[in-house]
């Protein structure tokens, strides 16, 4: 088996993972209380809820390019209560699992420019934004332990 | 193709991909005074020399038992001044790319047992000890904010 070919791990086992992660960020999201959400922080750093529209605005939209090269998504970013929040997040959850098996396995190894501006392999493309949602949501942690609220168990994907 | 053999990501791309994250890592251990790394944290969570520490007794720990089913290292995690933490830090960037190829590739997709008590599929294992690092590391991030210190950018693996 050539290196080229032989997986680290399969698109469809990093679906799971990131699905995995997403459940965790929903409860971090659904941790806060309302009226924290696009008011507490920490260092000058962004409100949780700003993460999480972030996070929202760059997952679809990613996947959705890397389907069919269509990188014009609208990508508000203006922010949202929390039930909207949560109904967006979920929202995003079923049109992940929707469009990923319709990115043609062979594009994850293939360079691409997404947003018309960043230009990578398309599997570290996606890891990016895994990588953010796990950056900003640890933020989200810290946030959470300053307000006196225990976060969700990191460890927990469930 | 299968899926089973389609690769989201291969081994060497992912390990790629890993130390572009422990080179960040590195700059946010770098970027604490000395005499912070050990004392200063935000709502009762550990200091960032421990969480140091954490990641240093899991990264190589995890890959050497990957290799050859060895999980009996020792792992103390007694805290280090910020010299000795960046020494152990590059030793360990050595050392992983010493083992990582010797991990038989079929391995990756196999379940296995780590440290006697963490059962999964081995590239799960190897992207917890990773997202894990992410985690503490933006911990960090608010740390040095906190401390009124940049912190390095995010999207800067090189």
């Amino acid at each position: 088996m050539s290196t080229h070919s032989t997986p680290f791990i399969t698109p469809d086992a990093l679906l799971a993972h990131w699905q995995g992660h997403r459940r965790l960020t929903r409860r971090v999201l659904d941790a806060f209380p309302d009226d924290k959400l696009l008011s507490f922080s920490l260092g000058g750093m962004r409100p949780f809820g700003e993460l999480a529209m972030e996070m929202i605005t760059m997952t679809v939209p990613m996947v959705r390019g890397a389907v069919a090269g269509d990188w014009n998504a609208a990508t508000s970013r203006e922010p949202r209560p929390k039930h909207e929040l949560l109904r967006l997040w979920d929202e995003s959850t079923e049109q992940l699992n929707v469009l990923w098996p319709q990115i043609p396995a062979p594009r994850f190894q293939e360079t691409l420019t997404a947003f018309g501006q960043y230009t990578d392999v398309l599997h570290n493309l996606i890891l990016y934004v895994i990588d953010n949602e796990i950056h900003h949501r640890a933020q989200g942690y810290v946030y959470l332990r300053g307000l006196g609220i225990e976060p969700p168990a990191f460890y927990d994907r469930s």
